[in-house]
């Protein structure tokens, strides 16, 4: 067992990266220990289907049934129903597997009969044998636009699937964030967490979004505990997806250390990879380690070590060490 | 060429053996001289899909798609869909196809933009490559509901797929049939018909909600054409599906005569099977003939006998020689 077995864990996460990360953690926590809290922005309707990408990249994989190949998906899904939409002329560009659609056509029920997502979740993932608790960052719809230089305005899947994050970012959007507000759940493993984490995922289209959320932010920063974010940023690149470009068409230093300055004082503690050790973090708490998830055992190892160094951390404050 | 080629031909249908009569006259006729008008009463919402058997059999059959073993679903397909929303704890007794879901997410995601389902019909057998029209007794929604004797009530689909037909009928209703209407479609291709053909379709579960639509028994009668009728019973028995077994229940005898008698003068000609040769049929005009349709050109020959002996008799009325 890991040193860090009774602490209360909530982990903010995106898709894939975040994913690992929620799964390391399960791997070393009892499912009520955690928490994930995941990205809706990259949400959208695709042919009537109320589709969460983040949500279930990160359900699939919580529940070992991820394709291990792409990190979303089905594993040995097939896209019978996406070739049949293409007789019919349908530009079928968002890839749904037949299996993958059995989530989306649930979801999208229940959510027609007014179920919250939050509850549409919970089915999903106990239907799924997955112990900890999986919340979407809150129950209204919010959808993230990309304003590009080449394309104007874009929602997030044209940008991301269909355009394949090409065109150049010059800012974010999120509809309908105001009328979101953070959910009873979200609020109740916040007030009750030992730690707080910030996963290795896109800060500007996965966390951001989730800290938008209207009464999310001033939950979190009301608890003066561990809130650490893990890089995404591992000398100078993103280890998957869109991230360092659009640092960089942001006009960010591509770095761990701009990461960190982005999250400022929302995070007090930053784990960056030991690959970057010249860095210089200004966050109050850092750490170095191998942020770098190649197998199932790397995420456990890595949620250990970041629970680990927190742990010794709470115990150095509580004898009066407190750096930060 | 038939002889009947020149003719514009309206035939009224339910699944699937109403569909290869369709597809018989589809192969001897020009796409503009058929319209099929289809049942819509087996109608449901399953899972949140607006799906329609009758439609997609008829579809499926014309586009030369059908699973030629079961008359219905497309040939090939899988279930994948199926089979993961068992694995959400779905009871998932309607058997639905992946390629086939690809029609239902079409049609759903169309039907919640307030297109109508003649519109949508339009535009799905047109991608299929079907030249001939394909259309919705009504563009309401109309629900055949079953009663019987062990579960009361029950949505035609319980009955006729999760329960096999086995429950015992006592009477039949449409709910929504008062707001349903004939649409602008079947009411110009009626209008405009040479013929009009009732399918080898059971007349109760099939053609009656068809008949029961407001405006459309009117319309069939107010023409003085060839209204003639297939008989789905041969030998006292149907061919597929429960008409033989509907029929004792609702206390008729079971026989093609029983048939002509339930649709009485709303034909005014019926097509009986050779087999029943001792059969005495009350309709104006009837032909004896092999109404049994083993294979594909089996529909053809049918259809085409069909239309020639229609051909004949409308001669014979112009000669003055009507007997009916």
């Amino acid at each position: 067992m890991a040193v860090g077995v009774d602490l209360k864990v909530v982990v903010l996460v995106g898709g894939v990266g975040g994913a690992k990360l929620a799964h390391g953690l399960a791997q070393i926590l009892q499912p009520e220990q955690l928490t994930v809290i995941v990205n809706t922005g990259d949400d959208l309707w695709y042919h009537g289907l109320r589709v969460c990408p983040d949500l279930d990249t990160v359900m699939y994989t919580l529940a070992g049934l991820v394709d291990k190949t792409f990190g979303w998906g089905l594993a040995g899904d097939t896209r019978h129903t996406l070739e049949a939409l293409q007789r019919y002329g349908v530009d079928a560009w968002f890839g749904v597997g037949d299996q993958d659609l059995a989530t989306h056509l649930l979801r999208t029920e229940w959510w027609h009969k007014g179920v919250p997502l939050t509850e549409i979740t919970q089915r999903l993932t106990q239907a799924l044998g997955i112990g900890c608790r999986v919340l979407p960052m809150c129950d209204a719809p919010v959808a993230t636009k990309v304003q590009t230089i080449e394309h104007g305005e874009l929602d997030f899947q044209t940008y991301f699937v269909k355009l394949r994050w090409q065109p150049t970012v010059t800012a974010l959007r999120l509809d309908g964030i105001e009328a979101a507000t953070i959910s009873l759940e979200a609020r109740a493993a916040i007030d009750t967490a030992d730690v707080i984490l910030f996963g290795p995922s896109n800060p500007w289209l996965s966390i951001a979004p989730i800290l938008a959320v209207p009464g999310m932010k001033n939950a979190l920063m009301a608890r003066e505990i561990p809130r650490v974010a893990v890089t995404p940023i591992v000398e100078g690149n993103a280890l998957k997806g869109p991230a360092s470009k659009i640092m960089k068409e942001l006009e960010y230093e591509v770095s761990a250390a701009a990461v960190a300055r982005y999250y400022g004082d929302v995070v007090n503690g930053f784990v960056y990879d030991e690959r970057d050790a010249t860095l210089e973090i200004d966050t109050p708490h850092t750490m170095m380690m191998d942020t770098i998830m190649q197998t199932e055992n790397d995420r456990a190892v890595l949620a250990r070590q970041v629970l680990d160094w927190i742990v010794e951390w709470k115990n150095h404050v509580r004898l009066g060490n407190n750096s930060g």
